[in-house]
């Protein structure tokens, strides 16, 4: 009867230990996998500063009052919330960014948010900054269609609630009722449009904001070299790169023509198929993908990043583990984007 | 020295009673004023109720969505939003509203706020009610552009987060997902968009609501007989009248075209140039004016008004009056229809 009662006891002795070595096991391992993720991956900031453009809260609110105002386009009906509606995450859900009067853009319309964080602007990196690219696309011959910088001005004064806007948002400036300014107001409105996650979470120590697929998703990732271009806070966003490194790649997306990306800014022949790598935040959210938003699904889409660019043949395991962890990469839209302003009457 | 003073009282007495019996006339003259209003005008109701179409908060809700749904549109570019946008106080600031691949409609899009109350919808009262409105514009030529309510449905059921919403919205349907519930949805969505304003407040009793200048404005609509056709809550939409009873309205109007109105619908020639009265709840803020849109400001709208309609030239304090009156119908969006909602995803 001793004997029995000592073996039961070493038993139990020995399954505690298991399950604890176990848990210790597997806090270590999140622990580790913490660590490394925030060697490359990052929180995303509260707000996307920039040295030229201070972010007040009365250019922020004309510069979201701007973003809804389609008087300024060439037909009425563009505003910068046209192709960036909130309402699908800052995204269009369409192949090609569609403007004034049916006309298509060359390429898909990436999300506005987060993006003010990227290097550059633009799948080809031809604008500089949010400002720049806002600026810029009351030009756009598919977007705002508007023939120049002054007929522009013209409709903006010609609407009376905005020259005190204007004169609020920029106390300093004499007369304040720029094209550089309307790319400031604009820019200084996206640059307040971050959006944290459980990703965000789980980077600053909750280890319970991953799930396991998740985690396995995120180390997955890393570990077969994705986090080699997305990487940084906006997990993306950070440099070009050649899209197809071994493989040409409109053998596997469904594109019907062949762009030549940022070749057609810089005409160097190493930029041929060179495109800024998109921010993947919100990616879930955000189809279709590629530039030419020529593929519909993620599952698709990582498949043929995995094939192109890493020359790996990913199994379905892991490919849903790193949806999975994408999905953690959708996040919350602050609630100020999400209230409609009101927009200045015309008398 | 006494009887100097025994005037003085006297005087004071005068003056005294003056000022009283001014203050009592103005308070008559108020009273007079609002029991006058109350007689042919009256304030909003809370929602825009119907037998047909019940108003539930899972259907509100979807039709929210449904509202802002791009997605279901031939060039996927076309929502409800895109000609009633709220920043513009549900109406789009065109001439004539602009729908798919640059298609232009017909007539100028009226705003949707309050529009549940009329008799009809459409400027010709083509669209029996705001829930055969929605339905109908999925298959607009200039609007949504679709081929087919199949074609909707099809475009509906790809997207994942629809089918539960539906179920939820209809909970007695076994498939709910039809044309008429789409209509049902946008239409329960659509009777919430009541926005009252200080009209409502005075017609309520707070008879410091108004300013001397809009009671004075009330009058004159009332006296001259405006309210013979803008009547009820809605200050309108609650008949057919013709445009132009004294004269041709083309000739005052800058229409570009002639557009026989009602008589499109009837083929009845006592309908030509007959349309359905517009509301002018929120009149100031949805410039420009008239089916076509042709008239840019309130105030020459008005005047045309009086010349055409009721024979009578305003004259300009009549006209600064009665604007001012117009403006006191500017109201309240509700707060929910001014945030954006989240679409659901594709998958």
């Amino acid at each position: 009867m001793r004997k029995s009662t000592d073996f039961l006891i070493i038993i139990c002795l020995f399954v505690f230990l298991f399950v604890f070595s176990e848990m210790a096991f597997a806090a270590d391992k999140d622990e580790d996998l913490l660590k490394i993720t925030r060697g490359v991956l990052g929180p995303l900031p509260s707000a996307m500063t920039s040295d030229q453009n201070s972010i007040t809260p009365e250019k922020v609110k004309l510069g979201e009052i701007l973003f809804y105002e389609t008087r300024i386009s060439v037909d009425g009906t563009v505003s910068c919330a046209r192709c960036h509606p909130f309402s699908l995450y800052g995204a269009d859900g369409l192949r090609k960014a569609i403007g004034h009067d049916g006309q298509v853009n060359p390429r898909n319309a990436p999300t506005v948010l987060n993006a003010a964080g990227q290097i550059s602007e633009h799948w080809i990196g031809n604008r500089q900054d949010v400002e720049d690219q806002a600026k810029q696309s009351v030009l756009g011959a598919a977007t705002f269609g508007m023939p120049s910088y002054e007929a522009v001005e013209k409709k903006l004064r010609e609407i009376a609630g905005y020259p005190p806007l204007f004169q609020k948002a920029f106390p300093g400036d004499k007369d304040p009722m720029t094209p550089d300014n309307f790319g400031k107001a604009v820019g200084a409105f996206e640059r307040t449009l971050v959006t944290p996650s459980s990703f965000d979470a789980f980077l600053r120590g909750n280890k319970e904001a991953l799930t396991d697929t998740q985690k396995r998703g995120l180390k997955t990732f890393m570990d077969i070299g994705c986090v080699t271009c997305h990487s940084g806070a906006f997990v993306g966003g950070q440099m070009y790169q050649k899209f197809g490194i071994f493989e040409l790649y409109w053998k596997y997306t469904k594109s019907k023509e062949i762009d030549e990306g940022r070749y057609v800014v810089t005409k160097n022949e190493a930029d041929k198929y060179v495109f800024k790598v998109p921010v993947l935040r919100n990616v879930e959210k955000t189809a279709p993908y590629f530039h030419d938003g020529s593929v519909d699904k993620l599952e698709d889409a990582v498949i043929i990043m995995g094939k192109i660019q890493l020359r790996k043949d990913l199994s379905t395991q892991q490919n849903e583990e790193i949806i999975s962890f994408l999905d953690s990469l959708t996040g919350e839209i602050p609630t100020d984007a999400l209230e409609v302003p009101l927009l200045p009457s015309m008398e």
